[in-house]
């Protein structure tokens, strides 16, 4: 049988061996674990980021995936640390805010606050005050992933923070709102907005600040600079500039409201006669 | 028999899990192939700077590597993907430039247009309008390092695209005259000169950007500050600073034309006498 | 039995094929090495940061690691090439600092001088002038953790060149005092100042740059914009912003003196009463 998949992603970026001992604490317990690591350059501060990239990922994973996030402002406070089942993947992180969308995204999710004494059972003691994500959640994935621990077991059902992102909803007239969760390298706007929430729109037009950018089918579709909306491969909506880069176009901040909604037509064209 | 190489080489950058995901799609496949990353940070829009990475690294991989390459501002328009074998490995990149230093650099390149049905064959058919290195070269590059699909048959034979850096060649004078095809991380102009064009010279100096900079053996060889040229660990030509960077100091451009010549002694010395 | 770890920390950044090329050259001695990127991305020019990190981070490690260093503006010179064996592990890195704080720290580390000889009969015999890294360390690493070459066997015994930090030692007045080692990516300052050296402290206050900071327990225990000193989850002192970034904050520079030492209750209550 293939050896797990354990997914990293946090805000420790790649300067400093933060990660690598991640993966020292993981390899020694399940030599074999496929390692991916999807970001470590998560904003600090905004475990909500992470959270949504785990959302968008998580389907590219095969079944049995652990999933680890770490973007911990509030580590050696009294804030829990979660294990949540959705999807047939395990999703570990603190309750901040994280796994607030990937909880929201599976009706049937399980959401677990890990308890001390599960972590005890599983060997995982010594812990730090200032760095969870080696001391318990790396083993913990590594024991998950092997099959020593059992999901069921780990602590109480709980709620868990919602975070500051939500999946997009439909308006009242009919319009999908939803909010920019992410910038990607190439400034490239992604949004909470998924492909399947915009089937009832003829002629979808995407508003982000006051501007309205056409929804089309690739980056070719337009000629370079120009500013589109398209659904990304990763089955949300993403505003993104033709060879360039949307988010320094646009100023657009992280957080902020995107609409899509049906061209009016006959209200264009009045205006365009004027 | 130990695991194939399979070699990344792209402009993702290493904030957003896009470089994870292909990782996924590999080893869903493959599960023991040996992924290594030689950059995820070519610079967008430059898939030439990819290519000579991949020209100058290949030697340094084994037989039967498949590398990958992926800067591909033409995703989702009618742009080619190829698929090259030459020098015992295989190369899938667009075909946008990115493979034309490979091609040239190997007499014997066969260079294959990558066709739908080829890869519907291979299981690939799910495939989005914006992430072919996801959906197509990925899961193709596990497929051929399984050897469960065979270079030939991917398509019919195809003529790649150049791209705007050339191997070096010799001019009329006997100098050598190539172009910066990278810049490292130190500042470090690394050029297309091979060391092998160079052995008819004696006493070579290298111009760039209208100056002259002595042929030296090691950094180690001048002051700190002092620019100079040297062979470097990937046998090409590169210009650089002592324990400084070049690229800053120079103001040297991508793509610049750089030359290699013969000291003019004489002219050299009637100069200095005045 | 479980494969070996092997650990690198260099200045080569991820933006090159470097680092790359460096694993192709372990894997294909050993294929099954559980390669760790602990950090490319040290200060150039700065071996001791890498040592500090190699230093703190090797105790997360099995016995039988091998930990590559590579910060190395030497290179092509005749600077040496060190092996270590320290702590049930081997350190490979030039002898320009590098591995002075883990020579330091272990009063039973043999410390050899890597000859020629002993590469050859380890099958290591083509060198680059320029990256010794790819070219000697790397296979290196790889026959040591492979077991095919001997610790005993690499050269003489040598004296290492210490650099630039030390470890932190107790003063005359009971104070202890220290360096910045590194900044990591918070802006965290850390430090060379061992948490069990400062246990004859009551009270303990850490002055750097003038001003003074409370040692704290956690980040959690101050309000956020607050400079606070902890012992990290590394064992050492750190100077951190809560929620903020120190370095920048505090203008401070790598290898300034930090001290520790016990409040002066009397002294502030009279100056307090002014």
């Amino acid at each position: 049988v293939a050896a797990p998949f354990i997914t990293l992603t946090t805000d420790f970026g790649s300067r400093d061996p933060y990660v690598g001992i991640m993966k020292s604490r993981i390899l020694q317990r399940l030599a074999d674990a496929r390692l991916i690591d999807l970001s470590h350059d998560i904003t600090p501060f905004r475990p909500e980021e992470a959270g949504f990239w785990l959302w968008r990922s998580a389907p590219q994973f095969p079944p049995g995936t652990v999933h680890v996030g770490v973007v911990d402002p509030g580590v050696g406070t009294a804030r829990a640390l979660l294990a949540v089942r959705a999807g047939g993947q395990l999703f570990l992180a603190p309750d901040n805010g994280l796994l607030g969308l990937v909880c929201q995204a599976h009706a049937d999710a399980e959401v677990l606050r890990i308890e001390r004494q599960a972590l005890a059972r599983a060997g995982i003691t010594a812990v730090s005050a200032t760095f969870h994500g080696r001391d318990i959640l790396a083993p913990l994935a590594a024991e998950l992933a092997a099959e020593r621990c059992r999901f069921e077991q780990l602590g109480a059902a709980a709620t868990p923070e919602s975070g500051r992102l939500a999946r997009a909803a439909r308006g009242k007239a009919g319009e999908v709102v939803g909010a920019i969760a992410a910038v990607d390298r190439y400034g490239n706007l992604l949004t909470t907005v998924e492909a399947g929430t915009l089937g009832h729109l003829r002629q979808p037009v995407v508003t982000l600040a006051g501007r309205d950018f056409p929804l089309v089918a690739t980056y070719g579709a337009a000629r370079n600079g120009a500013y589109v909306a398209l659904v990304n491969s990763f089955g949300t909506l993403e505003v993104a500039c033709v060879c360039g880069n949307a988010a320094e176009g646009l100023s657009a901040q992280w957080g902020a409201t995107v609409s899509v909604h049906e061209t009016q037509a006959e209200l264009n064209g009045g205006v365009n006669q004027l």
